[in-house]
């Protein structure tokens, strides 16, 4: 495989002129690599415009088009998991002259979605579902007495979650047409996330599926009297043959599945080979393949780590597009690091994503007291909850959408002992292209759920840091600190900052604005707007948004009419215990509130803000209508 | 080991005379037999008046005591999985003359609690947490520079989930003094739940650890040349001996621990040699030991399920003392497999549970559409997302506090998508003796967080049928069925049965009262008390609590005062859902509602209820308060 580090400006042959999936079936394995390079090429071409998923995709291109070859979609059923490894998938199923609007507002999604495509078979964002959900549709297609296969395609990361080792538990005991693909390209291993990565590691360095197979036949060949007999024998007889091949058991026999590898998984003819292999066992097989993250685009290659979800690039550097100032991530990793130089109780954990919370300043400078447990959140939430009734002072790094994977630890191993865990809640909010499966929407509802829990929603860097402060010295419970995805946009006034709120009063008005965290930018400027336009009211910005003090209950009853904009979903939140407050606490006052009802497809975050009536026009609109409704401003 | 059949009314010995735990290391072997059977006559005498796990802790007795013998509590740690396996440790810490208040109110809790005992690590009700809680204990002690041992006793059930395999993963590639112990009594495999289970079947049935051992150093010694030396160089090379006595390398040991076993755990000089060499190590040991759950109480050991977790029981015959009519479960379990008859979609999915949500009739019935997981709830509403994704309509039934454990993938894989699946949720509200980690508390402020979903919580058994029969053939959503655990006491009036709600109007009042589920019972009472006191007020029983319909909105505008009781916690619940709604539709009245704010503590179920209000009569307390209040009737 060529490396294709230069814009092909070439027609796409293949591409544009093949009947697809079907026909590529048809195409010899020159042709086939052919094709292989103009996928690479659409897929940095796309990608260093769109943004998305970039290593992932260039490891899996082989694999796909092989996986077309051999089986027939959507008949045989492909489960992708953390399905951003699809795109190629996507690309081979009709959805190559829409390839460029990968993840723009109404254009392809960056996952499988079975609204898209009947080749998507499950949604997939978050990672290790996949052996659960092939599990579900072979059980199905057996009791439908449909033969065909169910696919699923896991890296060595996401084997990691031990949702993965469920989905194995259960699928190894059936006799169902599962065949489970590690696409092992080392991830989990250069990180050393656990005793797995080190297994496979072993496995990996073991000959191949392909070749010993090759030279165990040979060898019969060359017997001369019972020779191609045996050869015979042994084709029909795949368990005896894998038995000569191979002289240990492998953990997946363990788990009851048939296990072949390694295999290239550049190499589509040894891959074709082990897939029509698996195919004819008829119970589930697991099939370990080798691939190279970012394989075929040299800076990817180099730095897989960074090309895994990346942001516009260009292709010739490699370079992203936008760069520049310190992140939420940064400020918090930098503020984590400042504190441990001083307190060497303070332990950082994270489930892999080193380098998306910004931890990975703490793992450089206290390795020690650093630990990545691998896509473990339940993991990572009760070792973390252990180290902290040692006396030890974690914190818990994660995106907010992962940390739905740990609800059950948060309330039995952090809250009903009552034990003091901070947890750094970064991508809190909408997150933008990825869409509905990674917005962090859900962790104020789910976490005011949580008795003995204080949440803090720092609106910019230097309230982020005291909100750190305070959550590791002076609080003493589950205490969350969230901030959204990117870079501060902060042109308030930051005097007078603080962990509680900010009452800006005065306006002579019998309104109140409230608001916290990202949004009360386009909170404050769209009340700057509204002064110029002699719409006066007074705005009330939270930083501890759970529990609500006393104090905000009493600001709140000095106003006649509140309106309560609210980056999270609608039920559970904030906005809604307030309400409820206020009408326990006999307030008479006309009270709405502005929050997203439901999930939030992929654009970028100004749209899915706009969307959700979030951004500063929509807000001043708001305003403005209730400030007409109620005759204080004329209607025009 | 005897059988302890009958009565024992002899003294204690050693229980009531000797300074425990440390008095336990200078007993004999022989000696220790008699307190073994001291500690099941009291196990048995305590659990047949209290109610509890009994099989599982007749198991453990002789594997605590040696624990005892060889570590040094609490400065070496135990980590007990499932904490319902630790009253022998419980006896042993200094709790044995309070042991008879076992699972009582204010009593010695059923799990280990730290605040009850620096014996206590951990607080553990819920499965496969003691891996990750070891490893965190152990990184703490590693970081302190303490070399003592953290040892983690988990049962071969409990190893089914996938948060074990996350700490096994992360454990394993550590050198700290982790020992976890697979308290391996077969009841994972009797129910034939995964790959796993045969897998330590084929283990368990391998020679002995502490027979090959001898059987390695006899020969060893024979040898008259190097014999001797070879012994002594094999028995400080542990490595090597490991490796001389087993051929084959086990799944354990692929994850970093070294493997011990199988060795018989009610052989306490057995179970000694094994734990003296797992001590010397000094890196991560994996011991598997094998038991026999109920083990010296044949009513127990005949039916372990039964006497897993049991009510009192009389101690001759093993017969529960109370038993009779069917309860929730039953009633659920029966009418499924009543559907089912009539629609072979139909499929039932329980993570372990068979026995407990009623759950057996079905898997008599139907085995072929039927599923145990284990525990793995993660999977388990994954798995049947997929089941649905195919046409199937599957139905997973599942206590309310284990549901907690797959909040992220109802969310990710089933309201994202939109899938119709049907979750039959036990055990909501209060569950009585098992504490703060069993309540079903939870469910309706974490469920109404995830869009696309609606619940139902019936107040009587017909009410239940009729939500069953909705949630499966005309919604289409995530559906929700909850109910308590025991039975129905529904003396109310069950004419027009619904599952929207039922209004009970024309008193002539300004008071609307509302409530759901199982505690509209005491409303009811409460009613028509008052209304012999001439206290007359309307009710508002919900049947679909969630989303509220706007009928129900409307009611409660024509009403000027409404109080709410719910039997569910206060953040999240219905009735705060209910007072944001009402304050922004203007509501003006006077809104007032009763939900629990804190984990509530052991107790029966009918103190629970009376601590948080929502008995009878503390409900009639309320409303006269109201009413007095509000001047309505006479303060006296």
């Amino acid at each position: 495989m060529d490396n294709i580090n230069e814009k092909n400006n070439t027609a796409m042959r293949y591409l544009s002129t093949l009947n697809l999936p079907n026909d590529v079936k048809k195409l010899t394995f020159e042709q086939c690599q052919d094709l292989c390079k103009e996928i690479r090429t659409t897929l940095i071409d796309t990608v260093s415009k769109n943004g998305g998923h970039l290593a992932s995709n260039l490891g899996t291109v082989e694999l796909t088009v092989a996986l077309h070859r051999i089986f027939e979609s959507p008949k045989d059923k492909f489960i992708w998991d953390v399905g951003h490894q699809c795109y190629t998938h996507k690309i081979l199923t009709g959805r190559y002259n829409k390839f460029s609007s990968l993840r723009k507002e109404n254009g392809i999604s960056g996952f499988p979605k079975p609204k898209e495509s009947e080749h998507d078979i499950f949604i997939s964002g978050h990672s290790s579902t996949a052996i659960s959900v092939a599990n579900g549709v072979a059980e199905a297609m057996r009791l439908q007495g449909d033969e065909h296969h169910t696919i699923a395609i896991i890296g060595d990361g996401a084997m990691t979650g031990g949702l993965a080792y469920e989905g194995l538990n259960n699928a190894g005991k059936t006799n169902n047409n599962i065949i489970v693909i590690l696409n092992d390209n080392t991830m989990s291993i250069s990180k050393n996330v656990g005793s797995l990565a080190k297994y496979l590691s072993i496995l990996r360095s073991t000959e191949s599926y392909v070749k010993t197979k090759k030279a165990v036949e040979k060898k019969l060949n060359n017997t001369p009297v019972i020779g191609k007999h045996a050869v015979k024998i042994l084709k029909s007889s795949k368990d005896a043959l894998r038995d000569t091949m191979f002289h240990s058991i492998t953990m997946f026999e363990y788990l009851g599945f048939i296990y072949l590898g390694p295999v290239d998984g550049h190499n589509i003819e040894e891959l074709e080979e082990v897939l029509l292999a698996a195919k004819t066992y008829r119970r589930p097989v697991f099939i370990h393949i080798k691939t190279t993250k970012g394989k075929g685009y040299l800076p990817s290659e180099k730095n897989p780590g960074e090309f895994h979800g990346i942001s516009k690039f260009n292709i010739e550097t490699g370079n992203p597009e936008i760069s520049g100032s310190d992140t939420y991530s940064d400020v918090f990793g930098k503020e984590l690091v400042d504190m441990a130089q001083k307190d060497n109780s303070i332990c950082a954990v994270t489930a892999a994503m080193e380098h998306g919370t910004g931890l990975h300043y703490f793992s450089r400078t206290f390795p020690d007291r650093y630990y990545d447990v691998g896509i473990a959140e339940q993991h990572a939430v009760t070792f973390a909850a252990a180290l902290s009734s040692q006396g030890k002072l974690p914190v818990f790094a994660v995106y907010s959408s992962f940390l739905q994977r740990a609800y059950d630890q948060l309330l039995h191993d952090v809250s009903i002992p009552n034990i003091h865990l901070v947890i750094a809640i970064d991508r809190a909010g909408v997150v933008g292209e990825d869409g509905e499966t990674h917005h962090g929407m859900f962790d104020v509802s789910f976490l005011t759920s949580i008795p003995n829990t204080k949440i803090y929603s720092p609106s910019c860097y230097d309230e982020l840091k005291l909100c750190m402060k305070k959550a590791m010295y002076q609080d003493k419970e589950l205490v969350c600190v969230r901030y959204p995805r990117g870079r501060e946009n902060a042109t308030f006034d930051k005097t007078n900052l603080n962990t509680d709120y900010t009452h800006i009063s005065g306006n002579k008005t019998d309104t109140l604005v409230i608001t916290y965290g990202r949004i009360y930018e386009n909170l404050y400027n769209s009340y700057i707007k509204a002064k110029k336009n002699n719409m006066n009211y007074d705005i009330l910005k939270l930083t501890c948004i759970f529990p609500l003090s006393n104090m905000i209950i009493e600001i709140c009853k000095s106003y006649d009419n509140i309106i309560f904009f609210e980056e999270s979903y609608y039920y559970g939140g904030i906005s809604q215990i307030l309400g409820d407050i206020l009408i326990q606490n006999n307030y008479h006052g006309n009270y709405q509130r502005v929050a997203p009802k439901s999930f939030i497809s992929q654009a970028s975050i100004p749209a899915q803000l706009e969307h959700m009536g979030l951004s500063e026009s929509k807000m001043f609109e708001k305003i403005e209508q209730n400030f007409k409704r109620r005759g204080q401003i004329k209607c025009v």
